[in-house]
């Protein structure tokens, strides 16, 4: 037994803030205990999964047994705790957003150590922090939030240029990493307070359905 | 031509009882003959594959076309005698559940031999078995059945829990299969017989909906 | 800098013209700026990424820059030129159809360079084909048009076969590719243009639902 690094903790955080979304979520539609796992389960390693698929390493799940346990844990606070978790609606916030501010550095830095260039690692960034959730709303079956109202992408793809420029510029690695978190941290703490979100795309089919 | 190994025909068994039931889900929908064909090998070889991806495997099916061959029979077999096939629910259980404890034979060996922990083979085995019926579900645009009214999952996790602890135990291999399958049958035989299954979940988002 | 090749600017055709039909579908469902690139990326490359991966060669996205450019240039001519689209549908058909040749001679040609036999040179060809726009519909949650009006996959599957026979006959290369592209545009234009589709099936759980 090993004390945990900062870096495990975070992780850890991370983990299960996205697990308690998608249990959430899942029970919100009446899952069995089973299937709302599942569901926390591909929110919190779906994105990650996808990219080590990509990049061609071994899926980063199955070589620490961390990640389904604490999905596990976050299980077991949605039945012990549920009917009070909506007062923590704001911790649950910052936790997720810690979350996806590791998932961005890690996707960022597992993209760079296999030499990719730099618009891969802000792809696999993105994959990482959204993708999970994308996962999660096609296995509820609702269309996917992450393409109406984009609260992590932006954050992503911003989080993931921010550490490419500091790497750019020689930077020290866990200065890079710490901006890197905080501009995600930043940029969803605003698009959610401020309601900032893109515009969005007419044109199209839909004059077509005005005719 | 060789003669099939009692193994290989488990196999046809199997992969055809699990296409029948992509074929029939979609011909319920009113799909053409090829996509009710493809949500026919998807669900066959679905789990499957996605467990080959994890593991960096080549996929099964690409190096054997007697997967895609038993699917298309299984096509042709919907196509003449779709209408006699109700009458035949009890015959196609039995069958599905055999697929469903190969699978999950299959599963947890591969993982096994390529010296993962348990409980990677675990998850493998529940990939290998539920996967491809979840896959399924999204092409026909429903909600996973998967979730609500888990009949696989949890005869996947506990075939695949006996086979480890038969294998820990030192067992000779065809018997550690055989009390694998066993249990995987077993388990769910009694769960669809005794309509058991797990509960589900409250709180989280359904109290909020409430107040 | 250098002057791109003929088939480098058939694939930009190609990728463009899938990119665009993604993103019509987003913008009739009112996703914003950043889904409808999702939506249109994921629409271009998604069959050749699936493809990639169950080869287990590095998707080829990730090595050149140019295809999630184009994606972006879709993205900006519909914002741009959105409500001036529909007058070219005929020419878009015409886009869409030279990608998707170019995308089955792609698939066929990885394929028998590494080695598979024929039967996965025509799954890969159809993957890489179609599965970019069963993605599509998943993430724009509508049931898989491919399954009810296969007016690619036929194409594909005939194609490929073409491919593999002039392959088999000794033609010479290029002439082997013109040949499977020109059976891919004719197939596709004719089934198109004689409303040409498969049988519905029928039995199974429909017969159910009657009684």
């Amino acid at each position: 037994m090993t004390i945990p690094s900062f870096v495990e903790i975070m992780e850890f955080v991370g983990t299960f803030a996205f697990a308690i979304s998608g249990i959430r979520l899942a029970s919100a539609k009446r899952f069995d205990w089973f299937g709302a796992y599942v569901v926390g389960v591909v929110t919190a390693i779906g994105g990650g999964t996808i990219r080590d698929l990509l990049l061609d390493v071994t899926p980063f799940w199955m070589t620490n047994s961390m990640y389904l346990l604490c999905s596990g844990l976050a299980l077991f606070w949605v039945i012990l705790f549920g009917k009070y978790l909506i007062h923590l609606n704001n911790t649950f916030f910052i936790f997720d957003t810690i979350g996806l501010a590791l998932f961005v550095v890690v996707g960022v830095e597992k993209t760079l150590a296999l030499d990719y260039p730099i618009w891969v690692a802000v792809v696999m960034a993105t994959l990482t922090g959204s993708a999970g959730g994308v996962m999660r709303d096609i296995f509820i079956n609702e269309e996917p939030l992450f393409f109406r109202k984009e609260i992590y992408a932006m954050a992503c793809v911003i989080g993931a240029l921010v550490y490419c420029m500091c790497d750019r510029l020689g930077m020290e690695v866990h200065m890079t990493q710490i901006m890197c978190g905080a501009a995600v941290f930043v940029v969803r703490t605003l698009a959610v307070k401020y309601n900032i979100c893109l515009p969005v795309l007419t044109g199209g089919d839909e004059e077509e359905s005005k005719k």
